[in-house]
């Protein structure tokens, strides 16, 4: 597969371009029996929705979401299942001016090289609308897991650009437009993302998920660790330049002492280790960040050359997020929801009936 | 593949346990007519090798390497290449005290939950041992690189618990036992090691990678990006808990107009992005960061239980690294040797033929 | 992958079920570059469509296929590429009667046991309806085949019940409704489907493919040969039940004096082998055969059991073909056709650079 | 994977040559818990090695294998295996004079060709000397399968040149070392043999294979069918030529009437599906046919020419069997074991959960 399939016995693939005439994504792998409608995917398809509030982008993408095979009677096959979104609100004209240009921090200059027939229209394949599929496919995923196995897995917005949640208020993240979990925080980042888009400029983010509820084992040495799969999973997002588990780069200047979680009887005393150990799952909540860049398409003019080598100046016009990482929230989750129903049915295929008499153990209070 | 094999076109596959009877990897893709010895790979296997000063593990592994396929007339054939290494320093008795217990921060409890039946002899498969076949097949790699395209890969620690390397003369690395670059640093790393070993602890550090004279182009959009791929290899190093591109976690808190990389004709005028965009190579050096976690054996008291739920004390005795991120520096070097000779492949079968008129943008000086 | 992709590096994922709302595919890996419209897919698919003759079921499938992605200004991109054919003619009643029976020598009873939850409507993701995405798929692989290296590709009906042909016209396979290659042999044809009809019975068919102009060495040793890979990509079509390469069953009964294709400065003598050596292609004309058994779907009453183990007999109304050999001529052609693309992208990546002074043989007159 | 490994849940890598160092093979996936020793390995290994009889070649390859990971304390970890057979009778000098020339009906002139560099000793990577190592994989599937499963497979010669058996008594396979069911034609065999070696030429071989036990559901529609993968891997086996499922080519000649296995409360009534429906295993015996072709090296004279496009006179000294299609019963049985536990592996990941009520169905008597 050259590089649009993700996951080895719960895998997605997908197609489709920024404007082109669609976006779908097959699904394999599904058990059978999972209830299943198009309502479980439009959620977070909506969560993912550019134009839900003043700060993403202001193209309509009413994103409706159709499941063509897979499921029968409201209940999945276990054959592969099908997306499909169609493209609706696709104005291409906005895009001739930049055809034969390189905006600087883009995708344009290395797909120009590698392909040397580019899709120049709103990024095409490299446009973030790509993601809409990993979240309709993410939410198969997901519902599996909370049925099956009681997994839930969260995402909120830990820092965006020099704001820091203080505090993670998880009931209160779905009640803001920026997925922030310190309402404490939220005037100032109101304030800030004003002064940002009145610059016609762009800031970074940093994304955290958590997913509770996972077996112990999940993952396969050594090198489809379930961190390293994670890793993998959502590095490949786009915009995302950083990915940490656990404490990530802070256990650079930590003791062994100090990072180790002890255990006791009655359960884990803290969670350095983010939930894996070894590479595998270890029943604490796996927690993870993902630092997404600014995104490059701005209206502060900067330099570039266009195919020819010439220089130029380059304004992006047209509607773009000042922040993508927002937007990432849902799709961080998605990417963890396929990578952990990747591995927890790799792990049943050969673990399926191993059985030990230790007892699991929870994180202590 | 149960996890123990990377790659598509250039792949890895592993097996072997630290006191088990050898170790080997199947090296698969290789391109015909690459001129191989076991020299060629027992360089890096020196560099990984602990005992080679007081501040790695005692243990002596003369990690000789065996080419046993795929070589004929001192030239690769194109078919598989078998590699060994017999293990000839085992010494199993150190570990049968902790046959039942498992060791806080470590691989012990997550493989008994995952597979029940545990080698628990130096760490069995979870052990750090099982790199040496990384940095075998990963100098293969390395050579086809260097020779194929003239790409060089170079690692270094980059900061050691609270030291930070202030500057990076890459010609001193190899002259001190910490693969550090900035030699005004190193009496105080000593002395720091001289401490730590002291009070029977150990200690984080992040190493930094950075490979030139990469092709644009490289890696697989939409999931295989080049930076993803990267991800998943360096996050499947042991002990490894984040990964960075470029800049990473900073990027939190840059703005687009200050994150983008400007093109002139003459170059790329900054290399923010360390050296992908959208996901491919973009000829800019490519950068990475991998932060190692302290390793959990120390000869610090600390609470766990046993396989039956019991609380214990574990000290672990035995030879270990107070510092496993030094050794990892050849490790990184491996795994991006890797990723970057199976892009490369995958590259040439879809993009072979493709040709432009635009020039390749060097970096500016 | 479970099960519903193939290649490696010419992939095709599929989905869709005989009655659900749409069938497609995705391919991926194909090089950017190559002129692509709908049309170069219609043709085939309208080879395979069945309402063609009064032989094929009679059910309209006008198969209109839809590039949705990874083509931009009539060439494909190098991105995934999509492809959808909507359902039209569903008829779901018709298959109400039969949800809780298993119909004898059908995939009824092994879906069910497997999955669970069943789409018994007309043979749900069973049903050789599917293989029109493998039709349209291998257009694009048979398309860059003939332009990128002149390989064609062509198959026809060598026998069907008893009728033989005994001659290969090959310029009359497409003038005939049977892809007969024997002019001779229509008349008894004719009547034989006709006798076939009225008695409500199927037969079976063999189908001869030859691909012409492959390079020599596509295959990789050992386990995915060349004849390997057709051997699943044939056996894999709805109904095979055998496949040959070369001579196939016959060299049971020969020499090694007998069957090795002796070679001359001027070509190889003969075609024993059937254009593999060593799982490699030799050069000379591929030559593969696939049996297809009768469909099991025909109107001669047979006995069966029902969901809860109680005899029936079955009579399976409904639109059949009564030899599904027929429609078969097509995507045998097109599975060859995605094997060589993907094999020819997997030799370029590992062996792209070979060069060697030895003359490639002809085959001699 | 360039070609060396099979099985996407079990799988198997293999590397070595013919007269290289060593054969070895890397086992993944195997589930942990299975009692392992390579005395389970070595009875298959001797049952396939040559020199057993006057009938197959004089080498001594006494075949030793060893475990070098993956098993502990007598069990398996579910880490890999490691497998190892060195070579120990090599006699390179016998090949020398064949560097240059191709053996016609030999991989020699497509290895050439498509690697630039070949191991021309005694045929080097595609020497059947290679399946050594699928034996050796195989066997460690076979016992998991009757262990875990009640799974038995086995094969014997159902067809030599021109003597086919005309009955199958199991029991006396293993008492000649024809492996031949038909007591009756041992003596007619032994005549032909004598003669055939005699005459320095080679014949071909007909073998069958049998599998009882299965579940019903094994196999991933559309593409992984279970008949499509065992297609792949027994036409992947050197010399094969053919690979049929139950009544194989014989299904073009029959009805639709004749071919449908009827069932019955108290069973299947018969098997012409060879255990296969649609793809998945029905629960009746799977029942395939591989046709070998006669080898290619024979001291009967034949025209070639050599690397430089020049004609010879080839006459193949050395060590060589007159029909390898004996020894490949114990490769068959192996192949098969892998692609049975590849899929019930595969199987309990996506429907282990799966629960019906409908009745299996046993073969009648």
């Amino acid at each position: 597969m050259a590089g649009n399939s993700i996951g080895k016995r719960f895998s997605v693939t997908t197609f489709g371009e920024s404007h082109g005439a669609a976006l779908g994504a097959i699904v394999d792998g599904c058990p059978p029996g999972l209830a299943l409608t198009e309502a479980d995917l439009q959620g977070d398809l909506d969560r993912r929705r550019p134009g839900s509030s003043r700060y993403t982008t202001a193209r309509r993408e009413p994103d409706q979401v159709k499941i063509l095979s897979g499921v029968f009677e409201g209940k999945t096959t276990g054959t592969s299942i099908g997306l499909l979104i169609e493209n609706t609100d696709q104005r291409s004209k906005d895009y001739s001016a930049i055809a034969e240009l390189f905006r600087p921090g883009h995708a344009d200059y290395t797909y120009h090289h590698k392909y040397g027939n580019r899709d120049y229209r709103g990024g095409g394949r490299s446009s973030a609308r790509e993601t809409a599929m990993r979240v309709a496919a993410g939410a198969i995923a997901k519902k599996y897991l909370r049925q099956a196995c009681g997994i839930e897995i969260r995402a909120c917005i830990d820092q965006l650009g020099p704001i820091r949640a203080s505090k993670f208020q998880w009931d209160t993240v779905e009640q803001n437009p920026f997925f922030f979990p310190d309402p404490d925080g939220l005037e100032r980042l109101d304030e800030f993302m004003r002064e940002l888009k009145k610059a016609g400029d762009s800031v970074g983010a940093k994304v955290r998920v958590e997913a509770t509820g996972l077996p112990v084992g999940l993952g396969e040495p050594v090198f489809d660790r379930l961190d390293a799969d994670l890793a993998h999973a959502l590095m490949g997002i786009n915009a995302a330049k950083a990915v940490s588990i656990g404490d990530g780069f802070e256990v650079v200047n930590q003791r062994g002492s100090e990072h180790r979680d002890e255990m006791h009887p009655d359960g884990f005393a803290s969670n350095h280790a983010g939930g894996v150990l070894g590479g595998l799952s270890s029943g604490q909540p796996l927690v993870a960040e993902v630092a997404f860049k600014p995104t490059s398409s701005i209206m502060v003019p900067g330099q570039s050359i266009d195919v020819h080598g010439k220089p130029v100046e380059m304004v992006t016009r047209g509607r773009h997020d000042p922040c993508v990482g927002i937007r990432a929230v849902p799709i961080v989750e998605a990417m963890v929801a396929i990578v952990l129903m990747d591995h927890l049915l790799r792990h049943k295929a050969q673990c399926g009936d191993v059985q030990v008499d230790t007892p699991v153990l929870p994180m202590r209070d």
